[in-house]
């Protein structure tokens, strides 16, 4: 029976904010980093799981400490029970009392307990030999609901709740997986809407996300309402008027600068406006939502737990529920999140781009779609086409739609070699900027 | 014109665990800790700032390595400058665009910032040749509301609604100082009730705490409903009718479950039920307030930001709020905290216990009752007799009141042997138990 015997950690970044990909009205000059963490086992040739919380540069030691502080729930635990009841591994990781105590369940403590248990399911589809969109996808309502931990839930979604949502999902499973397998499931991109982006630049890439296939793309807003304006409407002269423009505006506002701002670029007909305010705010999202109506508002990148999200839909704050990946206590936590919005008819568009951000959320939305609200209308998930060539099965977009992978595991694997150029200071990226500089090329592709 | 030209940070542990004092239904063990920060500048014979983060062990390395980043905001900045403006100085330490994605504004990053603009408050009071609490309540309204981040409060609390709430305050402001430097300010204790003691020493402690002059005890639930009903009963047979009796449930229930406890728990007439749930949870507690009413509701030492407590207001969520010195961003944010609370007209009683939030925490509700809400009916912080001889600076209650702190600073300052013996895995406490134990006898001596 074998043993995970090392959890190791990596301080990974990449400079990207040594060119503007990525630059937003909240966040200048993020370099794209993982807290990276290996669950090694004894098994002679079996697998590794690999996982990672995602940062942007500044911190990602302190994110790196945080998961090595998980090593004694781990190290020296038998794989098979891991594996084989991943709700109850979920929990010791967000149950250490001591631990618990600098969240509870948010930030750097709730987003290694993420990273680990993200590892673990690499691990357990590994050994499954499948992707983890399809381990869960196959597992029964009743395996599925011993995932999530209902604590704090139950107000409005019980046990029993979420064994309808899913028993209701089983008869057209075998259709969806079927559908999914030959034609993807629908990507929007971000890749044309940076803030530092020229509006030439703008204009070619939105034109250009549309000649790919992609049905909506989104742009940054939030610094200058005038600017905005214009770049709204530059972005949809080069779309035209079939389709999709969103705009994110990162936590920038105040809810009546919210009102205000959203009025003025309302005029362009957007698909949504992203991170109007706090994400902590849920009262605020409910008062902006019910002020720029019909205007579709959504948040969720930063949501810190289940909790969160469950009053971000009972206050009826948001139209559309964004989840990331890496962000809560991972698929287990996530899960929770697909059934509290499949129970309130909202529709989930998961936030992706960072680094393996994209590689990851793809099996969550794919979940969604077979198992849990059973359709894909009015969803689609978040592609930037950034820094995929570091992982060893990197997402696969074409023709507008993510393709599901078919390797075992979570998508969440890096290359050794990246691993190694990349490594935080010591790296050869890092050591040597204009070498970091000139390989940063590469990603700056569109 | 001094400079900040080190900025150090400490792991200290107190082995509390080994005895049962500290334990609640959540957290079973706690060893109190600081992640503690040292701010030292190149002025010959000049004061150093000191500020903690409070945890409960495991992860205090996580905490102290967040402190640590934030070193490149403080390091070789002008002392005056900072001191000059402190509330610029905590917006630099919430606003780092990267650090902040580790939050934002929430668990290890945020408490970081907290302990460093502590510190920086401890450093400013010591040069001011004053407590804290005498520093800000001598501060006109205009430079208070400089201290506030009114970012995301403004639909609640604006900066105008901020100085009519201070300047209503002033003039009875000279008769309040007089009167807390006389008489000193309400505390209410909790050193009876701790889970793990038993009924004979929880009746002795509650009357002995009676005798000492508090007029309110808290004693802990959520355990099991059959032994907190009898162990409220045997508290409230020890202190009489005439004394308050609270119970905190460390956030141990679902809404539901909340409801019918409290309805049985209540029967005892209760003087607040804390924490009965997620402290993320703002929905959850005014649903749980509706159905319970009338008896009060209250949670904050949880509470992660202003954000957070602005909902809790705005929601009709509490009947009191329990904000705690570092687990927001320092006094800065407390400040704002003060301020909403004091818009909506809901008392502040503050969290205290563990390691020094006793010593912090008295010169907020000192504020508040001078220069913000003019009150002290109501509100009274909580008192542990725990840990207090580490402190150069100790808190002195007696009477049943806190006496309000003469020495310059923030009271934060812990003397050196003890950080010396407690410094974690290193110092004398941790390396030789016994010893430890021994000595851990001295707290627990009620």
């Amino acid at each position: 029976m074998p043993t995970i015997t090392q959890l190791d950690t990596l301080d990974v970044r990449f400079p990207t904010s040594r060119e503007l990909d990525g630059s937003d009205a909240m966040n200048p000059d993020p370099d794209y980093s993982a807290a990276y963490v290996v669950l090694r086992t004894d098994d002679p040739g079996g697998p590794e799981g690999h996982g990672f919380a995602f940062t942007i540069g500044r911190g990602n030691d302190v994110q790196r400490a945080a998961i090595q502080s998980l090593e004694h729930l781990v190290v020296g635990r038998s794989v098979t029970e891991i594996i084989g009841a991943l709700g109850d591994f979920a929990r010791t990781l967000t149950d250490d009392s001591q631990l618990r105590w600098l969240g509870p369940e948010k930030g750097v403590v709730h987003m290694a307990a993420g990273a680990v248990i993200n590892a673990a399911w690499d691990l357990a589809a590994k050994y499954a030999g499948k992707p983890v969109w399809q381990l869960v996808s196959e597992m029964s309502p009743e395996q599925i609901v011993d995932l999530v931990d209902f604590r704090y839930l139950t107000d409005a979604l019980t046990r029993d709740d979420a064994l309808r949502i899913l028993r209701d999902a089983l008869p057209g499973r075998a259709e969806r997986t079927e559908r999914l397998l030959a034609d993807g499931y629908p990507a929007y991109t971000t890749s044309a809407g940076w803030l530092g982006y020229s509006d030439e630049k703008l204009a070619r890439l939105a034109q250009h996300a549309v000649a790919e296939g992609f049905r909506t793309i989104k742009i940054k807003v939030g610094r200058d309402v005038e600017e905005d304006v214009r770049r709204v409407k530059i972005a949809r002269d080069a779309i035209g008027p079939d389709i999709g423009l969103a705009v994110d505006a990162n936590q920038r506002w105040d809810v009546d600068t919210a009102v205000d701002w959203i009025h003025r670029l309302a005029l362009a007909g957007l698909a949504w406006v992203e991170e109007p305010t706090s994400p902590d705010d849920i009262l605020g999202h409910a008062e902006i939502r019910r002020r720029v109506a019909p205007v579709p508002i959504s948040t969720g990148e930063h949501g810190q737990n289940r909790i969160l999200f469950k009053q971000l839909l009972q206050a009826g704050a948001v139209d559309i529920v964004q989840i990331d990946a890496a962000r809560v206590a991972g698929v287990n936590e996530n899960l929770a999140i697909l059934l509290l919005a499949a129970k309130f008819g909202v529709p989930v568009v998961p936030h992706a781009g960072g680094v393996g951000l994209c590689e990851l959320v793809q099996h969550l939305a794919m979940i969604d779609y077979i198992a849990v609200s059973g359709t894909s209308t009015g969803r689609a998930i978040e592609y930037v086409d950034h820094l995929h060539e570091h992982f060893r099965d990197p997402v696969v977009v074409s023709g507008g739609r993510y393709r599901a992978p078919r390797a075992p595991g979570f998508s969440a694997e890096m290359l050794p070699q990246s691993l190694a150029t990349y490594t935080y200071p010591t790296g050869a990226a890092w050591r040597t900027p204009a070498t970091g500089e000139s390989s940063k090329k590469e990603y700056e592709n569109s």
